[in-house]
Formats: structure tokens, C-alpha cells, sequence
């Protein structure tokens, strides 16, 4: 009955610095508290700037899918969370692998749609992921980034001007819940914040994300009769 | 530093049996481990056969708000569950309050949209919960209800034809996820016993959304500085 409860954790930034790339793993398990829960992280080739836009998203589907075909092979997985905003690859995983695949995009974008509208959006592309889009649907949504961000290696240095735009979000725009619509926006730890600031949720694309892939995983961990 | 974390459950069906009525609490409880974590539950007035159609739906708004009132003057909360898939109140109380709210509906009919699609859904009513219908906008679904079934009181002796009922939704509408769409389905602990029998994601409305709830809890808890 001793059972392991097992997360693949896809990172879409190419890079060897393994503790950087596990830090969504630790938010994850931050928020869990399982001691049965294990996350093995891997990455996607090509990309050391992360995917900063839809150029990009559709060039990585296939790194995407490789690493996840790797992983599956390899580990025993329960499911598998693809960390990125734009959902490279998810929906293709969903169709093919009989694990439950979730893609922090429009995971996160359909948290923020079950607290409240109209929801204030920040991220690093001149315009939304498409997935975060179609998930809103005709919810009333608004977004803004900084100017100078154009992939997620920017961000650290903005991160007061993310603040500026989330309060203009909420000013300007009425937005009652804030949206970081970029997991490296997780990885710099900006919601607790702008929460601080705006007393207003913010969702967190790894964190609200990871939960769904926590539940999902514990689904199937009970579907294998654990 | 020592905190408490406050989730008020608000549930839509009026008896005296705590025990029953605390079950919500005890199912998220299981999946949030956290030993901060208290929930406390209260119950609406008038309903003693829970909400089973559009009407009493529409007619509970005015109860739930009130309950809702009662809690948050008397418990220091950090979030509000309403604990049923029409999700009455939680539009009104996400406009009032300055707690996070979230409605069991809506927000697990996310979940399910985050898993994958064509989507089953079982519930008790004639029609899905509008607030379900509303979530899932564009995504393919079906429903599917026991005939005998008309109020929450009727589920557990229909246990079977529930799963019956999730085989033709996969067999026949070719459904990658089952969606419970009444919170009485939760407290019958169905969803294990769909996911054993057709090895597919089942979303219990209580465990999806009580987490989004918790995850909202914790972001207001650091919000007020924890």
C-alpha cells in the first residue's frame, strides 16, 4: 500500500542548471505537503531563452513532445505537467498518453476564471497565449507587460515595473484577480507581491497548476487501485 | 507566525447531521494535509432535499448569501466554498465579500476543461447546472442521469447505474473525462469507483474545487502578511 505518487515536471528552458529548473517542482511541493508525492523534472532542447513567443510556442511542440515520451518511458509517472503558459504540446499529449497530461496555461487561466472578473493579465509577449485567450473565452480580461521584457530572462529586472502594471490593471482596468500569464514569473516568486501590494488573488501558473496535476495524478494513482 | 488557514464550506442541503455535513471537509482534508488547514462547516435553511433543479437553484441565492454573512461575521476566514455544482450565491458573493469565494461548479467544470475533452457529465438533474454549462462554453460534452434519480437523497441507491451510465458516456460519446456535476455525488464517493472500473480522469466537484479554494486560501493568508 506504500505507494509512490509520481508528477513529470517538463521545463521549456534549455539550460544545465538543475537547480533552477527544479524550483517549480519545489513551489509545487510547497503547496502540497505529500510525503508520497515525487516530481522528477526533465527539459526541452534549443530553447535558452525559454518560448517568448508564438513563433517559438510552435517550434517547441515537438521538444515537448520528446521530452515527454522520454519521461514516460523512463518513469513510472501519474502525470504530467508541461510548466509552461503557452501549453506547447498539451493537447497532443492528451490525445496520445493514457496518463493526465496539464499545461500550466490555460490551467491557471480557468483558476482565475472560477475566483472573479474581470481579470488583469501580465506577461512577457506583446500579446496573451493563445491558449490563456481561448480558455477566457468571452470572460472580460485586460493585459499589459513591461516594455522592456522580451523573454523570461528579463524578468528579475522588472520586476517593480510588474508591480506598476498589476496596480494599473487593477485601477485602470477593475481587474479583480491578477493572472501571471508566464511561469517564469513563478520562478521569480511575483504573486505573494503583488498580493501584498493590491490585497487582490493573484494566480501563480506553476502553483495553481500544479495542484490540478497533483489532483489528477492522485485520480490515477486511485484508477491503478493504490 | 503560527497561522491558522480559515475555509468556511457552505453546504445546500439543511439537516442537523453534522457528521454528513462536515463529509465535504473531511474529502478536502484528505488531499490538503495541511496540518494549518481548519475548515469549518455551516448549512442553508429550507432545503432538507438539497438544490436538485434550476428553481430551487434560483431560490437558494438568498440563503446561501445569508449564510455566507453568518460566517464571515463569525470566523475569521481566508476563503468561502459553496459546496454545490449550480453554485448559487458565488457570483453575488464575489462581488461583496473580500475573501476569495469559489463555487463547486464552475470551478470543477474547469478542471475537467484542463484534462481534456469530449467531456461526460453525470449529475441529477433534468440539465446540467447552468454554471457548468456556462464553464464548459464551446467544449464538447454530454450528460447523462438515472431516471430514478431526482434529489441528492436518491443517489446512493443508484450507484450502479451511475457507472452504467459512465460506460455509455465513454462507449458511446467517446468521453476522455467524467465530470460529477452535483456535490452529493462527491459525498457517495463515486469517483473512485468510475476511475476503477474505466481507468479515465473522473472530476469529483468537492476534492477539484476544494483545492482551487485552498490555493485561493493561501494566497489571501500571505496577502495579510503570513
Amino acid at each position: 500500500m506504500a505507494s509512490k505518487l509520481k508528477i513529470g515536471v517538463i521545463r521549456v528552458v534549455t539550460t544545465d542548471d538543475w537547480d533552477f529548473l527544479r524550483t517549480h517542482a519545489r513551489i509545487i511541493s510547497e503547496y502540497v505537503r505529500d510525503p508520497k508525492l515525487q516530481m522528477v523534472t526533465d527539459r526541452i532542447d534549443g530553447f535558452p531563452s525559454g518560448i517568448p513567443n508564438e513563433e517559438e510556442e510552435a517550434r517547441a511542440i515537438p521538444y515537448v513532445i520528446e521530452t515527454a515520451n522520454r519521461m514516460v518511458k523512463n518513469e513510472d509517472l501519474n502525470a504530467l505537467f508541461v510548466s509552461c503558459a503557452a501549453d506547447p504540446g498539451v493537447s497532443e499529449l492528451q490525445e496520445k498518453l493514457e496518463i493526465p497530461v496539464v499545461g500550466a496555461g490555460r490551467t491557471s487561466a480557468y483558476v482565475a476564471r472560477s475566483l472573479g472578473f474581470p481579470i488583469g493579465i501580465l506577461g512577457i509577449d506583446e500579446k496573451v497565449p493563445g491558449v490563456v485567450a481561448d480558455a477566457l473565452g468571452r470572460t472580460t480580461w485586460s493585459y499589459l507587460k513591461p516594455e522592456d521584457v522580451e523573454t523570461t530572462l528579463d524578468i528579475n529586472k522588472s520586476l517593480n515595473k510588474y508591480i506598476d502594471l498589476a496596480r494599473k490593471l487593477v485601477d485602470d482596468n477593475h481587474a479583480r484577480v491578477i493572472l501571471l500569464a508566464c511561469t517564469g514569473l513563478s520562478t521569480a516568486r511575483l504573486a505573494p507581491r503583488i498580493r501584498n501590494e493590491l490585497h487582490i488573488p493573484v494566480v501563480d501558473p506553476v502553483i495553481s497548476s500544479g495542484l490540478v496535476t497533483y489532483y489528477a495524478a492522485r485520480g490515477n494513482q486511485i484508477q491503478n487501485g493504490e
